[in-house]
């Protein structure tokens, strides 16, 4: 019954999903310290979560505070040395998605992990928890679609938070819809392709709010990759579904496929009116992966308690990111892109 | 290539029909008569079918005109002695359902169609002939669900078409909601269970519009059948179908289950907007049914050919209005209520 | 952060469950103490959950254990005793479904809780939290479907386990399919339709499995209730599912209709090969109703915690106790039954 | 009640489907002559079709027969001077796609055609006037998904039927997947997004029959197109899908999406047995595209009567080709590729 001591760093929105799934849904995991610039932040913690070790300064958390894990939801730009300090404090470290802004960075950092070969590097793409895909990607090595050689990847955000979105001036500073947004079906491509992209073509456009191609990006983003093994990505990224969140992922094998969501419901309920036969659909990404975000830190709990690795990896991490600025750069250059490794 | 000679008798709304696909869809039919009391309609087989021999008797028509066969699309109190008559001329008999408005006259009927062994009376229930229900039946047979042991029947007219129905005083001459709707679900039943009903419980209500209490009859209608070999049948009948005509039937079997249009798909587009995930259903029975009606005749035309017997009997209307009368009384009486054989 | 503390009673499959759920999952939660006459069961406490005050008997934990409240999950014949007791002893209730295994009691059970007004007696319905039950019931408050006046309701147990239950012994001790099974069904129909039962008739068979009729009882059953208002509710419940845990319920309202869970599905992945375009389904009630385990618990914490009454009182139990005893009834007697108030 | 004089050419059996359809399903087309080189095909006209007046030769028939217009399914290679002979015979002319087999030859038909202003040229792209697929593009046009900027187009051929075509030394003739199946979705792509198309990138891989790969083709291609408005295409054909016949698209727009048979379910009926919730699917594009091969022929026939113009034009061939050559082009020249006009 011996429960492993955590230490959060960053308490915005997504961090505070991370608390409250380690304060009260993971039997394995106490939450005993927390860390943020923001004061709102720390008064949070202390006062819905009734943590009591609080820092302002990251470093002095690994350093000083009771914990033997990190789990780090700050600003991107920060994962990094975060992840050192953490490391070198010999704490293990759950580090949000992405793992760096640059590809130069993420190497850097495999570099750093290296340097702990026994210490847990685990990076939370979170899409591969939950039940849906975690059960698609079991099937599959199961042999039931034979050999995957294509996967169809859609991720479209809701056009209700659009235009809050554009407004907020999120557009020139998200890195662009295929750094932005494509980065998780890029990771789910490669772990249910088992292979490594070499090219990429890419194309873009903004129908609906000219505001994306003002800002040099694009409201809806298709990119097609080939990998090295002959195997193919097709993905269409965007942000106007007027039905909810629409996360929709198909793989394609030598003997069927399997389709994961095809239908975003919110519920197993399904109306009947003058409409037709309607389902209503979830709203956004905390609704449709609520659960993925505590089954991924189970994992991270459970690779700790019994010195296991995780099945997601910096390698994953930069992967993903040099896939990403490849099918960026192929869209602002109109050429098919090779992807760096 | 020789084409079996038709003579069709009542051109109203389904008469057209019938008539349209004997005189264009059916390649071995040949539609060269017409039989109608109402002026109207036999302008319209004269001048949009061609047809001319035209006859406002049904008797001269079966006894004069160059035919082989009648397809019977009168008010159904005429059936009866029409179909007595056909046989009489020694024609071949397709007869709408229902048989006869009263079982006396059905068992009647039935006597007088023994007398003409060699000649074929087929009933219209249409409904089998429609290629999701044949199919259901062929998988039943080739064993996909076991033993059949429980039929789920659903039948709701569009709530779009309710209030005319209403105002055209349709409900009283209907002869209730058991005998005019549940009739075509009855049928299914024995067809799918094989087996004869012993007794029937049923109730009904009028929610939405009064006018069906108040004329004796109900707006939803449901019963549970008890067949002769212990299976077991619920039937839901209605009128008020916001989103379309919703036909829906489930054969539960001791080793598996078919359902037939759980959504009555106007077609395969599916909408994605702000309702939701939408789908678009059928509108009325002439669109959901269409297909059915030719293959229907199409059974008849090759049983008149190759002098085969056909699937649906007047046995099988006589049954059926049985077990409807049967329904109609236990929902008047509340009490279980034995099937007459 | 005032957590309730909790005792629970019972740690059997579904005992271990709810305290689980009180442990780990529902952080106003803390389960503090348990109690069983299995030695096993309160080794499992002890080592499993890490709780310190153990009891053999109800009473004494009642009195003596520091809780403010017990969850009750033994035997369906103790839960009346164990509901006084622990009103006596000043403790908030939440008890299992049935409330009781007589109507009798379940009259005399309702007296006691009577007499103690300021206390919580909630009973375990727990679908009616599953989130697709909960949605359904919101939309139709908000009137999506305009007035409820018909529920559909199936519920059939996976074949995959029917073996083994009837090589269990439990058929005759079951009550029957429409006390073991169909009272959830009946509670879903009672909360939907906002309606008490006036009469009911019912039938069964039992063609895969002939142990069901050998003990009396049936392992399909089929029951068609007429409410006080003139609502209607048809049954269908069974034990041979072929496909895993089926759970389907329709609410049909004179302005449309919601279903729920017409297809009982795993997850959002769907499998396209050689069979066509298959959805594997849930296999039992731990999976299909996790979610809901948890959320009936979270409302009897939250109305302990802010002292309201909870939405599933004794009467609902004594209802649909009523309502499934009549149903027995109808089927052994095969008539149409009243149903007792 | 005149009706349209038809010669065929080619009664292969598409052509075969196309005769049938004009002698018995299209009530204002009269099929009177037919042209063949193979005596077995006239055979057939003469012995299952009645047709009196045979050619071995077309332009005998277009000069001698008694005839309207002519429907031409005869090898694509022959196409355009079998077009230019029916025009100066004075006739109207359906032809099956393609229009010819180089774009050369597409263009100088088109110039043929253009001297014949008052003359009707139809190409046979059926699958417009699959029911499905016409409602969409009503619903289009009526505004339901706004403005359309992405088609997302699949094709793929049953599995069932790959040895066999690889058998039969199909492949080296094929003119490659992109030509001889990626038509239909360009010319899909086209039709919706109403735009012609600037430029494409594709690729191709062969997993499970590599014979496709040795012949320099491909088993599955994937195609992405930019169009001149700025609008996109995504396109993934195949020839190995296991569940049957697989035709798929989505059409995305600023304000909705319509996607048309994700699950190509052979029909309403669902089995739920040991597999789970199964729908098993069409087997090939006869099964499919049936009633939209009469559809087409019914707006053909109307145009000839009420003199119209068709709404698919032998631009429409030109365009779909030169979009299939330059995907074919991208493919092993692994570079984006302009699309000629």
């Amino acid at each position: 019954m011996k429960r492993v001591k955590i230490g959060i760093a960053g308490l915005g929105r997504l961090g505070r999903t991370h608390a409250q799934n380690l304060a009260f849904k993971i039997p394995q995991a106490e939450l005993t310290a927390a860390c943020s610039i923001v004061d709102a932040e720390l008064d949070y913690a202390k006062n819905e979560l009734g943590i009591t070790e609080l820092y302002k300064d990251f470093s002095e958390m690994v350093n000083k505070a009771d914990i033997d894990a990190v789990v780090i939801v700050t600003p991107s730009t920060e994962h990094p040395w975060q992840i050192e300090a953490a490391l070198k404090a010999g704490k293990q470290v759950f580090c949000e998605k992405p793992l760096a802004v640059t590809i130069e960075e993420c190497k850097a950092t495999e570099k750093i992990v290296e340097q702990y070969p026994d210490q847990i590097v685990m990076l939370g793409f979170m899409r591969r928890f939950d039940p849906s895909y975690a059960y698609a990607k079991e099937k599959i090595k199961a042999g039931a679609i034979g050999q995957p050689y294509l996967v169809k990847a859609t991720g479209i955000d809701p056009e209700a938070d659009c235009q809050s979105l554009i407004d907020s001036g999120f557009i020139p500073k998200s890195g662009g819809i295929f750094i932005d947004m494509a980065v998780h079906d890029i990771d789910l491509m490669r772990w249910f392709l088992e292979a490594d992209a070499k090219e990429v073509y890419a194309l873009g456009c903004s129908f609906k709010h000219p505001e994306f191609k003002r800002d040099g990006d694009c409201e809806t983003g298709c990119a097609m990759f080939e990998f090295e093994n002959g195997a193919m990505g097709q993905i269409h990224v965007g942000r106007t579904a007027p039905h909810g969140y629409h996360i929709e992922t198909e793989i394609v094998g030598t003997e069927g496929s399997i389709r994961i969501s095809p239908v975003p419901a919110k519920n197993l309920a399904i109306l009947y009116d003058t409409n037709g036969v309607v389902q209503e659909c979830v709203r956004n990404f905390p609704e449709r992966f609520s659960e993925s975000y505590v089954l991924e830190l189970e994992e991270f709990i459970n690779c700790v308690i019994h010195k296991t690795k995780p099945s997601v990896t910096v390698y994953d991490g930069t992967k993903a990111t040099q896939m990403a600025f490849a099918a960026k750069a192929a869209f602002e250059n109109h050429v098919v892109t090779p992807v760096e490794h």
